[in-house]
């Protein structure tokens, strides 16, 4: 599953950074920093040396998507929409808020710490691409994103609190995750805003 | 003091968060970013695990931050420029400036590191809640607001270099801070850009 | 080098906020963030506490760079784009890239993590002063900039797989680095997009 995350946010980011016309190396940077900001994040956190910057196949896996943006951008207009991207996508923030849950667990932080490392773990490399690409980080306003990564932490809680086993308890997680942000993307849910709930007088 | 600090810059962050319409899931994120950023880059720099990832008393406190910014919209218009919210941010940039004058001493920085990780401790959340929201961070170019924590750093410096103890260094930092904010606030104080300065031939 | 290195990226990063207009407060803000980010990022990724919180000269050697701004600006209208600005900063690029290439391999970090250190350390610092000013960063769509630090980083590598010592491998990062970049800049080299390598039907 790190391996499919790793090869979608790599695509994902890349795609968006060629949508923008930056030049190849910025490509390359971009989808870098969208497939390893979320883990970079996890590992100071937990003050460790980030993964990445230690093992030569987290780089390989992601100039792998970043190569596969280049070459889908030349068959279609906007690989960042295709389906196949969506769930690539979707498969990808799951693996990497099951990631942060399992790493916050082994660095005995508290219930909101590991809820807190899976989301960031899982959307903070989306947040850096977009201050990258110098826009407001979609995962705050476009729609329901974030929030499963939320979602698939507190099952991960609840799993490990009913005394599922730490695997058990993972596998809550993913699909969680997954299930949720498949559902909103194909449905369409959004949150509502403060003034959208009608309270106040605008 | 921390308390305060903790809700009053969750409250701001919410508050602009719901100006610009951001769904309740980003108001939620601004204000917690608000709250934590400047505390996690201070824990950040003296190789920690974040404080607020391993205590559960934090993240209640912001979440009663953002709650407060969300009631007070329903019933004013622009709470995050009422005078109520004024004060208490300038009550927890004082708050926060001496934490982390404190924990900086704590991890035998030099006096710079000292009035660095103060002042970040202090403006950090604000500069990330603005990053964030796509624009500058306002405590670069509207007014005398970082400045305020840098004084409170100084005087920290000197109050403990002139032999106080601990906890009046402390107190001689947070008088500092928020006196100078409240006055700047009042007296609308500003500093000079070097073309104001009219010494450029423009 | 190193000395030049802070000099001149607080000179640059403080040239930048003077044309923005930012106040005295502001220019040393992002003079600082532009000397310093980089090495700070490079410490964190370590896990060691940021060098610049540690000793008094980076400081005072940064803050002679935003004095050199100022005072530069008095005379010139744009400092930032004098020939002596852009070999300094050259300079300081390869300067940054050398030490962050000789801090990874103290730290045993993989082939990929030595150049992405050297990478970062070099071109952190320029990053974080665009997000400050709110732009997109320069480094990613703008010229060889960031490229000529990677090909240092890569040049470090070769030189160390061949059996060079440690400091015939750090000459020659800084050389490649500083040559390819001063080349770049008199040259207008530039990295072509995807859409300007004709393979996409736009």
């Amino acid at each position: 599953m790190n391996t499919i995350g790793l090869v979608a946010f790599a695509l994902v980011g890349s795609s968006k950074a060629i949508r923008e016309e930056f030049d190849l190396f910025g490509i390359a940077i971009v989808g870098l920093a969208m497939a390893f900001a979320g883990g970079v994040t996890r590992d100071l956190f937990v003050t460790r040396v980030p993964l990445v910057l230690q093992t030569p196949t987290e780089i390989v896996l992601a100039l792998g998507g970043v190569l596969l943006a280049i070459v889908l951008r030349i068959g279609l207009r906007s690989p960042d929409e295709h389906p196949f991207t969506l769930v690539a996508d979707a498969i990808g923030l799951a693996a990497f808020a099951t990631t942060g849950a399992i790493v916050a667990t082994e660095a005995n932080v508290s219930a909101f710490g590991i809820v807190a490392i899976a989301t960031i773990n899982a959307v903070g490399g989306g947040a850096l691409a977009d201050i990258l690409l110098d826009r407001s980080p979609f995962i705050l306003f476009d729609d329901f994103y974030a929030s499963c990564a939320v979602l698939g932490g507190l099952s991960f809680l609840v799993a490990d609190a009913l005394g599922a086993g730490a695997s058990t308890a993972a596998a809550t997680c993913a699909v969680v995750t997954v299930g949720t942000r498949l559902v909103a993307v194909t449905q369409n849910w959004e949150i509502p805003t403060v003034q959208g709930l009608g309270l106040t007088e605008r």
